[in-house]
């Protein structure tokens, strides 16, 4: 290219200065321990005795941080940077320092030398800063170690934030995962009026660990095919000498961000409608850029090679220190830094000022914008109860009555995610007060599609997940329902979640966040057309591997106890929540009044179903989630019937954490209480909505624990009848009351024509359903009546 | 379009013909259980009560596959059909009755009309099938519940199957689903020389379960450069006029298999070295095509009202059974099935003979298949031990070694798999046999990359996973290695394989098919650079919820055991192994005839490390991989310079389903067996490589069980040290003889100095390595000396 430059000679300088500065402190957290401003010669004693890091992205981060800053200030941008090649962390760290951000943040790492030398120090050391991006950098709300969610994470942030602008840097890599091939058609979930913009910079530095790239890999033609196919006007910069690059990429990125406000001002004052083609900025710059082209006559620069650390030994071979420390003396410190080790005015002058500073900007640290719902009162949409344990309520549909006017109150800080399942899970209901987003073409007889919708569906488990963790981390609310099977297409991302939420928990400048809240329904009991690959119970025991103090996990048995179960995750912070409920019609159990009471223990004698009548049980009956508390009642009515002065004790279980003891989760019963209520040694048939061992996980450190016998989820299953789904786990009341006939001492003995006589129901049932295809009517229209 | 028809009167009518038996079908076995060829008027009682499948999809797929049905017969192609939207399944199941296989696999679905009653009353009946495509529908590799690996499947199953033609059909839902967007740069992975070809056939019929489709809702110029910019050159096939449609799908697939014929034939006899660029076919047309366009006012052909059953109530609802019998009418079985139920000769003529009929294709039942890989002997890789507990070797570097001649060996027949992971994992050497498969753009410096390489490396574990699926089922063998923590990203796709495998151990013309085998390296102990993000072994946790029947998991110590463990593995069939062994430098145990001897049992008493000499020990010490067992050894050497005379039992497990009882999983140890190595009574200090509950879950049923306290991960984690993060979960060293002396009644009370003594050990190494950023040497050079 050779147009005219856009930068003079002095903000060409001035940019180059700063880029020479953030390579240099990259390159120094990477290699040194001491002597950081290179005052003196480079001793062995300086290097760190194990190099870990990553050199290869990180220059061409610091290149795209320099030219930000230089838009920012021009424009008075509100801007924050994803790095998707999180590995980079240098750089994160590296800039935040230069523009004092580190300092406010970490005092002791200070603003001159001898802060530089601890900021060198503490990365990838012992008791330090992980190496990639993470929750500890300032600026950041993206965990740079698990590729794949720069762009959902980028859309999430500018969702409902139309002044921000969002960089999200792609790495070539990245591209390649999954999660962030799905998630580039995210533009046509943006609404140029309300929402902010995104910009992404496809960086391709055309390798990875130990290969090139496909996206570096293919023609030109190819590649802007496929970013037009995605929706975007791609722009590209392409190249390796540093002063062509500055020029081109100045002008490219004004190209970019003019783009962006006549987008946005179209949308906003003249009522354009059309979809746009929003921009974006190819990279294309060599690996490990300005590092040591070569090292032991093999090529470094633009190559695998430069991925880590771009050579090792640099402690113990004198030849490998020389190079490292013309490497680092290449970006001529001296001219940078003063004295004191401070950066010197021409690169303080590139910097903006306070919270416009990528690194300080509070929408990265949303816990600071933050503000709580305006929520209705759950109890305004309570369900009323005949008599416990009759009705046929979609649970999940009343749910969605409240979610409605959640949704109401605070059109600009709450929205609902779902994969094209938020009808199919019942809640159909918040299509009354907002739509789908939607900001594709549009044609007659479409339902509820518009640009400013806020439910938020896209056929993508992972993008809708990365979305919400992006609003969320932002300082927003959320709700995410999910077929309970397919949750586990976001296992891993949930983990960086989790860990992410952990990890803030001990930083103090992190302010709490509102927590990520799952509904699970299409629950694995109720795949009646889906059959064995929709039915997976276990997101719960992947999730309770993760930190207590970040995990909750409710099974509401109905629409009340969801209501109130609903309302707290909503109000909670720096949690994930975890709502099971199924979306069939289902008996419904406690009035509002009794459910919230239960809700808040948690785990409850249900009095009205038990015969114990104060006294110690013969049997405890426990049960979490709705099938198997309906299962659980029905094995109680049968029991009743056989054996009217057997003293049942029911017990349901809402809140699963309180299963748990005291010191594992903050939830957890004490032995007293959970003796109180599962007794210190009478059987327990507890009947658990999935993989039955981890009931016995949770009760592990409880006394009466050799005594639970587990019913649940053991990957039994096809497609056919509710009922039936049960029979095949042995969940079902007549192996309920089967197993309680088999373990309590005085039945066991005594009572082998009812345990025929259950079997025999089991074998009618098996026939019925395989010959009618439904259930039989006395299980189908099955209610409590009070056990007589 | 006006083009020349290619099809005469009479193919078009009987393609048409075809097509119209294959709907009639497909809405038999969604709605109806009797009078299946409609010799009566429609009666209540002929239609099932519960109505569960999906229509909207069908009409389509059975369109194609009566258009690839014409094109095999003509061509002599060999076929296989991978159907994206498995909800589809009456259209897999219909055609596959049509050519008669169905009657053939399960003969009381006999081909008439006895059978047509028999196979609409199966489907998504209890006691019956699937609504599904799955394992049961002849003709099928890919599970269609779970969206989004169409493609990798069929790329999978396309690698080294140079005759074979890949029929894959994209929905435009699964379009949408971020495995599915991943895959479609697999073309970059194919040799036209030696792998078959993939046809993507992108079916855009509009709508989701309720939403519309971003790919149906793009400009074409924008999908025209999305789908160049994958690589393919596509042909648009768009309408709904039947015979339009017919002529115009036929004159484009002729076209597409044209180019196919020219791109093969380019490369295997001209020499041709340029990536092709693949043709596909975009197939856009009415969701539920040909079903009722209106039903009680509201629009449904056409519409997302389509998509599962488009209308209900058709037993009750006179006017809805009404539509239906029309609808079905408007097919004319009359026309379509003889007297006695038999499809007419036109339609019989439609289909190829045997197996080149798709459902019938041997390709679809891989164990059909199968056979041995070629193995060298793995005892010829052995690492020499000195003495036990000495050494430093990369176990996975020299399983590299074997794997390279494994591969040397089959090279038609087995393919290693990684996400851009080969050689960080130290399988390198495998880059001696063959190169990594790359057909995208190389330039100098490139290493090992070839069109023929069968080193798959793509940074997408979707990908790869898919891959190895797909080329698993289709009969061959492979091997994934992955960094431990992000092995979740497929959970997901895992549950699904584990499935399919569960469920075809219980279909009899199933053949077995080769084991998937994971190699998890890069582990939660030795995560030095990538810290808190790259630490999660619950991937272990996840598989052992599925069917153990299925699951595998071995955690060998050493190179000699990884050795026996993967040479059992690459030899097993239906099963899922996972392996979990370290990649850094490691201490060495055994030798290979004690490795062998170690591996058979799964789980030995190492007496070499024990004091116990035969009598009842003091103490068991168990460990279950690498690094706890260097931990446990260490234990053991500090305990016994303390207490001389305490008798320990040093207990290694390999192979972790030995833990279980006998009744759990089919490896599981006998209580006799158990007690035998863990005692009744005694304490078992546990170190576990994972989560610890694992442990006790898997032991729950024995009796020693409430004396085993287990140590293992509980997400604490950051960048640091090996020895650091073995401290941070208390599995390191001086914790464990800290928890014998705990647990061991004689030394409670008697050793608290030695106690005092192990705690000032970890402060002093807290200190040490927060100075010096590394572990202290005592600890980073310790090798086992016999506990002396």
């Amino acid at each position: 290219m050779s147009q005219q430059p856009v930068l003079s000679p002095a903000q060409l300088s001035n940019i180059h200065a700063w880029w020479r500065a953030a390579n240099y402190l990259s390159v120094g957290q990477i290699y040194l321990m001491d002597n950081p401003l290179l005052r003196e010669p480079l001793q062995p004693e300086h290097i760190k005795p194990r190099l870990l890091g990553h050199w290869g992205t990180t220059p061409g981060l610091n290149f795209i941080y320099a030219h930000l800053n230089r838009a920012i200030m021009a424009r008075d941008l509100d801007m924050i940077y994803i790095m998707g090649p999180g590995h980079g962390g240098p750089a994160a760290v590296g800039s935040a320092w230069l523009e004092g951000t580190y300092s406010e943040t970490y005092p002791d790492i200070s603003w001159d030398g001898a802060g530089m030398r601890r900021l060198f120090h503490q990365f990838s050391f012992p008791g330090g800063i992980p190496s990639h991006v993470a929750p500890e950098t300032p600026g950041s709300i993206h965990e740079g170690g698990e590729l794949g969610y720069a762009l959902s994470h980028a859309y999430g942030a500018a969702f409902d934030n139309p002044d921000l602008t969002v960089a999200a840097i792609i790495g070539d890599g990245e591209a390649e995962t999954g999660p962030l091939a799905a998630s580039w058609h995210s533009n046509k979930f943006v609404d140029p009026r309300r929402d902010g913009a995104v910009l992404p910079i496809l960086h391709l530095n055309g390798y990875k660990i130990a290969n090139p790239t496909v996206l570096a890999r293919i023609s030109h033609a190819e590649l802007d095919g496929l970013l037009r196919g995605y929706g975007h006007t791609p722009y590209y910069v392409e190249g390796s000498d540093p002063e062509q690059m500055h020029q081109d990429f100045a002008r490219v990125l004004d190209t970019c961000l003019d783009e962006i406000r006549d987008i946005q001002s179209r949308a906003r004052t003249e009522g354009e409608t059309e979809r746009p083609l929003w921009p974006m900025i190819v990279l294309r710059s060599p690996k490990g850029w300005t590092g040591p082209a070569d090292v032991d006559g093999v090529k470094v620069e633009g190559t695998w090679r430069a991925h880590q650390v771009p050579f090792s030994g640099a402690r113990e071979n004198a030849g490998h220190r020389e190079i490292l420390e013309k490497w680092l003396r290449s970006y001529r410190p001296e001219e940078l830094f003063d004295d004191d080790g401070v950066p010197v005015p021409a690169i303080r002058g590139l910097h903006p000022a306070g919270s416009r500073r990528m690194s300080a900007n509070p929408h990265a640290n949303g816990g600071i914008l933050l503000r709580d719902l305006q929520m209705p009162d759950f109890q305004d949409y309570a369900v009323s109860i005949g008599s416990p344990g009759t009705g046929a309520v979609e649970s999940t549909r009343v749910l969605g009555t409240f979610l409605r006017d959640v949704m109401t109150g605070n059109m600009k800080s709450f929205r609902v995610f779902a994969p094209d399942e938020n009808n199919s899970n019942r809640l159909d209901n918040v299509l009354e007060a907002t739509d789908r987003a939607w900001n594709a073409n549009v044609i007659p007889g479409d339902d509820h599609l518009a640009r400013d919708g806020r439910v938020m569906e896209i056929l993508s488990e992972h993008t809708c997940q990365g979305w919400l963790e992006g609003y969320l981390l932002s300082g927003r609310h959320g709700f995410f329902s999910c077929y309970e099977a397919f949750i586990h297409v976001v296992d891993s991302m949930f983990n960086q979640h989790a860990k992410w939420l952990s990890t803030t928990n001990d930083i103090p400048w992190r302010r709490p966040v509102a927590s990520l809240n799952y509904l699970l329904t299409s629950h694995v009991w109720r795949q009646d057309h889906n059959g064995f690959s929709h039915q997976d119970p276990g997101f719960i025991d992947h999730a309770v591997n993760k930190k207590a103090d970040v995990i909750r996990v409710y099974l509401p048995p109905d629409a009340n106890t969801l209501l109130s179960v609903a309302d707290h995750c909503l109000r909670s912070r720096q949690y994930v929540n975890i709502i099971v409920a199924g979306k069939q019609p289902q008996l419904q159990y406690l009035d509002m009044e009794s459910a919230i009471q239960h809700c808040i223990k948690g785990v409850g004698i249900w009095e009205w179903a038990s015969s114990d009548a104060g006294q110690e049980p013969d049997v405890v009956m426990g049960c979490a989630g709705d099938v198997p508390t309906m299962e659980t009642l029905a094995a109680v009515e049968i029991l009743q019937h056989h054996f009217p002065d057997l003293r049942i004790r029911v017990v349901n279980v809402v809140d699963l954490m309180r299963l748990q003891d005291q010191g594992s989760h903050p939830h957890g019963l004490s032995s007293v209480e959970f003796d109180a209520v599962f007794t210190q040694d009478k059987p327990v048939i507890f009947a658990y909505h999935g993989y039955p061992w981890l009931i016995h996980r949770l009760t592990y450190r409880h006394t009466n624990h050799n005594n639970f016998h587990v019913r649940g989820y053991k990957e039994e299953g096809t497609t056919t009848t509710p009922f039936d789904m049960c029979v095949m786990n042995q969940i079902d009341r007549f192996n309920l009351a089967i197993d309680v006939i088999d373990r309590v001492p005085r039945l066991r003995d005594v009572s082998s024509h009812v345990r025929e006589e259950l079997k025999d129901k089991l074998i009618q049932h098996h026939q019925y359903i395989r010959r009618a295809g439904e259930d039989l009517p006395e299980v189908r229209n099955w209610q409590w009546t009070g056990g007589s």
